[in-house]
């Protein structure tokens, strides 16, 4: 994968064909043209073991009628100023939703799928929590 | 930061305001409507270091013509399927530009400012060289 500098402080890509720039906000000379780049390590995060609960539910035919994930995560105060805990929070709506088989997809995808978990726990606190909606 | 899925295998969140959907591609289920979450992890290792060495730069004055940054980086074949290495290719273009504050404002980066490369290099190999481009 490529990048270029733009000008400022933005900074532009192509991951998988799609255009992503990356800038700073106003305080640091940006002019927020994009996304930082340290919370797309949330949304990495969270797009990879989505995307494992997804497909794992639909095999295991679970339908769910919405799903989403809330993260909190919290960044050191000193530099070099990194995120020292990241908590999931697999959100589930549906009819009778059975917790035993989304807690067996989530964790299908933490402890052996999801490749961005795996990196991210050697280096952080990773947590998660199953919360099923009315 | 929250994330939603839409349909499919696409996830859809924002980053800083910014809307950003993740979507698989076709062979295993997706629309390709988005980027593949893992390479996202390359992408914000590139624009934090960028950002680092752009604003460092301006504070050396030092003028560069063009920068950008390649990537290249190892999966493993197991799962969880994460990246093992990651080697940074720094790229600049400039009239006669000073070797030694290029390296200074990369190591900067690499060594104090970058939380991303902090974290990854907790997890997975990571080097980097710099080149100056006629």
């Amino acid at each position: 994968m490529s990048g270029e500098w733009i000008d400022g402080m933005a900074f532009g890509t192509e991951v998988n064909g799609h255009e992503l720039i990356m800038d700073a906000d106003g305080s640091v000379g940006g002019q927020d043209r994009g996304p930082r780049p340290k919370p797309l390590m949330e949304a990495a995060l969270m797009g990879c073991t989505a995307m494992d609960v997804i497909s794992i539910l639909k095999k295991m035919r679970v339908e769910v009628d919405s799903f989403r994930i809330d993260i909190e995560s919290e960044l050191t105060e000193e530099h070099p100023k990194h995120y020292s805990h990241m908590h999931l929070i697999y959100r589930f709506k549906g009819k009778d939703l059975p917790m035993e088989k989304l807690e067996k997809a989530v964790n299908l995808s933490q402890d052996r799928y999801c490749g961005v978990s795996y990196i991210y726990r050697q280096a952080m606190k990773l947590t998660h929590e199953i919360v099923i909606e009315d």
